[in-house]
């Protein structure tokens, strides 16, 4: 098969050459986003006159026959072309004859890779903000459903202050919702148009790059055509963005495991969400969870990867850039993967309230109740943490929980305690005055949920 | 030193875990934001009514003193006291007494500081924000004096097409440009309230987290107090907005490196900003150049190790994310070093627009302008381009340049070429008449640039 | 300061281009190294005649001058002489006179550098398998003491079968045993003597690069001059190797926090080694052990650096590579802070058998030993499991335990089942009968820690 | 398709879960080994007398026939059946009937995982280092013939000294040889059996692991079986030396690159090796060894990921690890491929002598020499660096080359200098002159080259 670049080549392609340097084994997934910027191209070069009507007509004619033989399976894509383009090219060529080497006027393979990848990014980028706002819904709906699910709040993995399971939820809509903002910051950034830079330094020919923003619906033209062709920005913040989402997902799925133990005991899968031991027949694994977790790894690769592979890259392209879709196209699949299974994980677990409920009992959780009753009662703050750390510890040497101390005991720390510290020391109480904003007592939870939910 | 969280404790901190977990050695460079955070937060605490007015004003004039004292270097930092925090929460009761342990009343160390983080990342965004604009009003302005130096446009580091070195600055300008937006995104993350989260759940005393968004200009509060201690998203986002800079930036020093070379000889460094070698008299090395290419792998490396960091931490506050610190602080130092020499190392280097322009003479540059030309004439570009191809091929095997070629032997390979086509093989034509848009016509590339520094 | 390569400059250093470029500031603690490495230069230098024996030994004097002053705290490190080299030979000159001029013969700073990074990595290699040594012993130790502790073993953190605290510490050690392997091979390629390489291609003077590595003792010359200037893989390998070593200490870590916790129970870490809440009296963290964890992504984070840093670089030597000690001295400084408390933290631990014991019950921990029981009354391994299986769901469903199944009910799902089941099921048993190769079997465990101990 | 451990469970898995935690997509590679395994394991379960030598000899005819199948395209693999261990078992069963259920007796997953990975990574390893050598061979030759070819050595990229193409060559080799030699110490690593520790802590069942590690051939066993399942260090140890085999790969490409432009022309790449642009008709890109450069870091991605994955992980097996695979495969099938085309693109560049002679011109790239001929004459190094340095500058002012100046103007500068300088000022005897062991003199460079080849 004879290269469309080859006029100038004495020697054919060396085998192991075609072989090391084709990507139409993954760039062919951007098939419907090649054809699409073709189209809009090919009525531009109509529109100003480079190429008449009549070509215009049998090219499109000819695209349209190609996408459907692709999404009809019956696209034979040939490697020693290269690329998607090139695959693309050809079966153009060899279905409606030279007319087809029309195409590619005032354009080159630099600018048309670089809009097949942001038609491809700007593609899901939306779908992933907006399956992120579906698992944000479900999220707050459960969130909803558990302001009154009391459970202790951990710092270091020590139980620290009784917090509402729906506090603890919020806590992750928070992230998603900082995730959202980022991938939509980063669209504007996707939404650029580089198509018309052709090989770096624009044409000479008569083109209109407005009208091609106009028709591909691209908000912004990335003007400097040396900048457009060697521009990744766009990936690198995608992947970006991900690696952040990964980040949170991997705290939750952390959780999950940690509270799917049976030392925990927090949360149930659904056994459909589980799967079992080749070996050990009572096995049920949080599977899902974990996977989630390793997943993180994979997408902070993919962003050292192009990190990379854009570092000290003189101007404009450069092959290696060839490169910058195998850690694009693996993060896309897997934050969409992600997200598909991680809505489900989180809606149908089965939190118990007892066992959360039973871990409230013991290790003095409500410690910062008491200095904080100290507090109200006039006793500087770092006294009041004093006086309290001494009751605590005098309870662990008498082995009795807080309450169970009688006030003449408490007495000898200070006196300042009094009757109305007992009442403080349930630990409904000490949830419903945390009120403060942002603070976990059910109704401030309860507005926080709606302000979200008035977001989405 | 007793710890001010030693109530509970029985056994003294072993002296090598104290060594091992304090931070101070690095946090203290917080103070400044500890003590503005601080006094804000003690305002609040009179306002509510948590403290009195004259307990309030003891306060602040106390932590007055501290700020001057180590400002004259006077304060004496004690590793055994942990952190920046409690170096001056002690020195605060040993100067005020009492009063001074009233300081830490309705908040905690986890959101104290998430809000020193903040503080000291909005000053610095907002600086280096600052520095980019400077540098992008110098660079432009260094490109508006270029719209006549042509150059070779390189892609795969061959020559490609002549462009103007304006056109060629201008594409980095397009890239710090991007840098200055993402920054500013970032910004809008960072710039939200931590503080009144207190350790995870907020508090049951009266505070007013309203007031203290309003008094240190935070456009945004954290509200889930579980979300706000334990959220360190704006340092990665910080960070991989630096990550991208840095990128540019590397790949602007290796063509300073390239172009500093003997071979390419485009660019004369000034002696200033070169060094020399300790064995080799002759050489002037560019040294910035390669440190700024160097320092990428820093930035990055730090990107890592903050995701790696935060991957896989359940909720709240966990003493792993003490470790923020060192490549926040590593990467914003990287950042303003390199912004603060990139400046004067682009303004400062002379170009050599007679080695620029020898290097445009032979390598068939203008081998497009032909392809366009046949197009032009109505060839279809596929073939215009396999036949220009054999064209170069010819006059390298006949070891001519394409300009010494006779319109005989051209004809040889279409019948379209004619006695115009001479005027075309001028390197200044083809430039001129590359003025599409975003092309690298003079009139063109002042458009870009104007259009730049009116965002500017 | 007049620079000591500046004969070819006629500007002077720009200041901000000295602060940027100059590495006094982190190399000066290689200064150990740096004179070692030319009183060793000298004497070779006075054996072959390129200087006289008097010279030689008026610079080995003042070498040795500046060694005491730079103990004692007398030596003024000037950031104008850019480096630890140019400070010791400025300083060796004002000490000395001309003959400190003779002290850089046929060398440069190029190899030098190379020749003091090895030196100082050596070193800490050694200090480093020496400390890895120091925790094995501990740790088997430990391990000794716990061969009937018996507790869960986890996959997915999920209870699985029952094992000895002994095995699963054992396990540990074999990871460290593995990185003291690795570090040892890394050892030989860092013992290799670069010095003699000079700036790139070795000199037109008489050297003996036999004798320096005698003296030195190194196991290899790096011959070729221009790799011997330009490898810094000795750095990336150590890096690499720590980056494992963190990434087990990060295991061990995890489980430590995951221990200490309230739900699990398993482990008490002494007062000293935990710290407390700034704000939650009864907190007691196990910060040393997530600071473990944390600083694990600060290495993986020096990795990424090193790596970055030396991708695509041209030989020989670059200034990018001067940034390669930020990384290697972090890495070497967490790495022994982190060996230094690991084997108090572990050894200091106070492991709750009573714990351990509770989380046997319950969690049909046996099961597996049911199917082996089937497998050993002939039943295929597949039908074994999926038998048990179901008498665990039965079991579930009955709110029972294993052992609390009557035989007749067991019967009911295989007839192979008989009173000798009964006496299997109980944990000890379970432990003593998996003695396989590696198996958790007191005796088998003893076995694999007397082995361990016998490698060190 | 029944799961072969659903027996305690009561929902089928969630489709979406199933294709969300299948892995067979990408582990079927594994095959080869999987069932090598298994006919090992099964032998000597027949051994111990765990199963009867007929059943042993029913499964080990039913895997050789799958492995036919699958070798012939006749094997269909199921996603529902998770992995690759799955399908074969259970295509087993359906051949042979019950006695396939026996197959799995005293193993689990988890030490097969581990066993099929090891036997994949230790072949690929070993053809690596095989592939290493043949690279390495071919270089050796290739720079023996270039021992008289002079060019320029760089540091900085600039003129440096004169070394010959040889000495340059023959420093990759010396990163290559280093390569070999880490991916030999990893293999004693990789080479270990883990097959034996069953899911986490051996079996009651009666095996023989010993007999396992000889006819697999594994020189050693991993005993400690929770270490046994959940060690993946021999992965991070492959990928980290594949790590700095990119990097030696990268810098050589660059190298290529840049050699490749018009300005150094050192290389000329055969059309076989370069490939042309869709729009540039006189292009001739180095692609493959851009190609080469950008896939750096996508195995430096790699990396991270894997230790990102295993950071945090408890004992024993988590299902996390399932993401190894992704990493591992992808960074063999780049190593490979870039080992592949590495050698003949650098056996079949042409290096233009002319063109490296022309660059030694100019440049004063002798200056070392007179430096040392000063020195040679008595002067100390410090002096004769500066004087040099003054001379060069005097030479540059006056816009001659260093030879041009005559010796009454260089006795301005010192008394030292003489006729016989002027000899020296050869380029090949400045070449001639550097051997010092490692320099560049022809004969030293071939006795590096010899002793290189003897090595391998």
């Amino acid at each position: 098969m004879k290269k469309p670049w080859s006029g100038r080549f004495t020697e054919k392609t060396d085998d192991l050459v075609e072989k090391f340097t084709e990507s139409v084994s993954f760039d062919w997934r951007l098939w419907p986003y090649d054809i699409k910027g073709s189209i809009a191209h090919v009525r531009m070069l109509a529109r100003t006159g480079l190429i008449s009507r009549a070509d215009a007509g049998l090219i499109v004619k000819g695209l349209q026959e190609i996408e459907s033989d692709i999404r009809a399976g019956r696209f034979r894509w040939r490697l020693e072309l290269e690329d998607v383009h090139m695959n693309i090219e050809a079966s153009l060529i060899e279905r409606i004859g030279p007319a087809g080497g029309k195409l590619h006027t005032a354009r080159s393979r630099n600018d048309q890779i670089a809009l097949d990848l942001r038609l491809f990014l700007r593609d899901e980028t939306k779908g992933i903000i907006k399956a992120l706002s579906g698992l944000l819904r479900g999220l707050l709906r459960l969130a909803k459903g558990h302001l009154d699910t009391i459970m202790p709040g951990y710092t270091h993995l020590q139980r620290a202050q009784p917090v509402s399971l729906a506090h603890h939820l919020t806590a992750y809509a928070g992230m998603f919702l900082r995730d959202r903002e980022r991938y939509e910051d980063a669209l504007k950034r996707i939404n650029t148009l580089p198509l018309g830079a052709c090989a770096l330094a624009g044409t000479t020919l008569r083109t209109d790059r407005e009208y091609l923003a106009k028709v591909l619906r691209f908000d912004r033209i990335a003007e400097n055509s040396m900048d457009a062709v060697s521009d990744r920005d766009f990936v690198v913040e995608f992947i970006s963005a991900s690696a952040l989402f990964m980040m949170h997902a991997s705290r939750m799925a952390e959780e999950f495991v940690l509270w799917s133990t049976e030392e925990f005991s927090f949360l149930q899968l659904p056994d459909a969400y589980t799967t079992g031991s080749s070996i050990m027949p009572q096995k049920k694994n949080p599977d899902v969870a974990e996977l989630i977790r390793g997943k993180t790894g994979r997408v902070y690769g993919n962003l050292v990867s192009i990190l990379t592979l854009m570092k000290g890259l003189p101007l404009a392209y450069n092959r290696d850039m060839q490169e910058d879709k195998i850690p694009l196209f693996d993060t896309v699949d897997t934050v969409k993967a992600v997200l598909q299974v991680l809505k489900p994980l989180i809606t149908k677990a089965r939190f118990r309230k007892d066992r959360m409920r039973k871990a409230l009992l013991g290790g003095y959780i409500l410690a910062t109740d008491i200095a904080e009753y100290l507090v109200g009662k006039g006793m500087p703050f770092r006294d009041a943490h004093e006086v309290t750390g001494r009751v605590v510890r005098y309870a662990i040497e008498s082995e009795r929980e807080l309450y169970e101390l009688t006030i003449q005991e408490l007495r000898e720390f200070s006196e300042l305690f009094d009757e109305d510290l007992m009442e403080m020391l349930s630990i409904e109480d000490s949830v419903r005055r945390r009120n403060s904003l942002g603070g976990t007592a059910p109704e401030e939870v309860r507005r926080q949920i709606e302000e979200m939910e008035a977001l989405l």
